[in-house]
């Protein structure tokens, strides 16, 4: 149970990020992020310092290789990596703490999507397996409340989180008292949880149908398997160029991301992509997973 | 006229400062604010560079002086002056603007309450009057729509704001889509324009009730002479202590807000303070003032 200088309100995870980074990087940083990851953290860091460590991910999120010896800060999505959506099982979380412990980096742990876990129960954050205080947790409202809400928080030690609010304050003072109350008043209301539950119950259909249309029309993409999130990452054949797939796409009404944002390596591979399934009704997802399918065996 | 790429929405007018001093201030940029003046800009410049000028202020604003020969940036409120609430002239506002031209400096313009001028007209921006695209230019709508609503903007060239709009996408995303709706709303239907009429009403109502209060109770202190706003700026006896007195004020329910914090230099003077009246009932300033008087003239 964080204490409320522990916490502090921030613009959205995003936010509770760039503060983080501002207070935590300098020029002679190491630091580390997934591969793929999050382009606005990649983008963050390189505000900052020129020692960014890119480590690889699998079907069990960050991979804990030797990259982390040299480290002073990672940054990790263990919920539902960002943007595979592959969880990290307790054991690797619990290694991944011994190494913190060991060479005393700290951990953004940013727990991303942890509530749409349709298979088993949730796993515990880092941030509440973490006797060594290595680890900062970032949350965010935005994602179930409402996008464009603009409302996360982050945890920590009290001394950070005092820093952290000078800056904050400076930066953007707080967020909007109005958001800020009627939040409080969901919450506390308990409508956040009730909403949490219908949310996971229309995601978890979704995410059924996806997978089996996917398995039923693309049955050569490769994709991790995972438990959760509110998208599927596809590996599509290897000369595809998923940005013009994208564009073809559009032109009959189905968005898909391409997936060249997310890797920070120089040839970044152009044959993924993502596709968000939380605001799409369930009955257009295998019509539309069709039709990428057939563009991407017959390119226009 | 401002066009769509011209303009940024930000989290408040603070944000929108934040924003610029993050792009436009360097180790060696050679910077300058009011003194007295707003103590977060000064805050913010610190972090970024030790060559902070300080330049006082008089009863028409900051004052042009041989320091902003040597500058390449420069904070300043012209249609307030904050905190002391005194007017630029036009006058002063064009021989500002020929100095811009001439050492080629970037001059920040706060327009802090340009609309509370209770006398004359409002003066034209330095903005809407500079020709040589020194200028960029700062507003906020949280002082009149309500406080806390974090709606500020600015204005610049383009290539500027769209530098902008990048870090402010990483910092925060942008401000919380429902207020941005409801603000743009309010605007364009033309209640903001009422409201402003209303408000101007009032607080002129106040700012006369206040002035005269203080003439007939504190004929000793000095005060600027000044055409609106929404406080008055205050010198005490040289003798006064005012951080004591806002304490002891305070527990006869008396607000008022120590000067020290203004002042940059390092022996700042404790007998200034400022008394706030946008949101006193007028009936409650007049007798406020004379106990207020009465604990200056007598400490506890």
């Amino acid at each position: 149970m964080a204490s409320d200088d522990e916490i502090l309100i921030t613009l959205g995870a995003q936010n509770a990020l760039y503060l983080l980074v501002s207070l935590l990087v300098g020029e002679k940083s190491r630091v580390a992020t997934e591969e793929p990851g999050f382009p606005d953290i990649r983008n963050m860091f390189k505000l900052k310092t020129g020692n960014i460590a890119l480590i690889p991910v699998d079907e069990h999120g960050l991979i804990l290789g030797d990259a982390l010896s040299r480290i002073n800060l990672l940054f990790v999505t263990p919920s539902h990596q960002f943007p595979t959506t592959a969880t990290m099982p307790l054991e690797r979380r619990m290694d991944l703490l011994k190494l913190a412990n060991k060479h005393d980096f700290i951990v953004i742990e940013d727990d991303y999507e942890f509530e749409t876990n349709y298979v088993n129960e949730p796993c515990p954050a880092l941030k509440s397996l973490d006797d060594g205080g290595h680890v900062i947790y970032v949350g965010s409202l935005s994602k179930t409340l409402f996008p464009g809400l603009r409302l996360g928080f982050l945890v920590g030690p009290t001394r950070l989180i005092a820093e952290a609010r000078s800056l904050r304050r400076l930066m953007v003072r707080h967020a909007p008292n109005n958001n800020q109350r009627t939040a409080a008043l969901f919450l506390s209301l308990g409508h956040h949880d009730t909403l949490i539950r219908r949310l996971h119950r229309a995601y978890r259909l979704r995410w059924e149908i996806m997978g089996a249309a996917l398995a039923a029309h693309m049955p050569s993409s490769a994709r991790i398997p995972t438990f959760g999130g509110t998208s599927f990452w596809v590996k599509g054949p290897e000369d595809l160029n998923s940005e013009e797939l994208a564009k073809s796409a559009a032109k009959i009404g189905i968005l898909i991301e391409p997936g060249r944002i997310n890797f920070g390596c120089a040839n970044a591979p152009r044959n993924y992509f993502r596709l968000a399934f939380s605001s799409i009704d369930e009955r257009k997802i295998e019509p539309g997973i069709k039709l990428l399918a057939a563009m991407i065996a017959a390119p226009a």
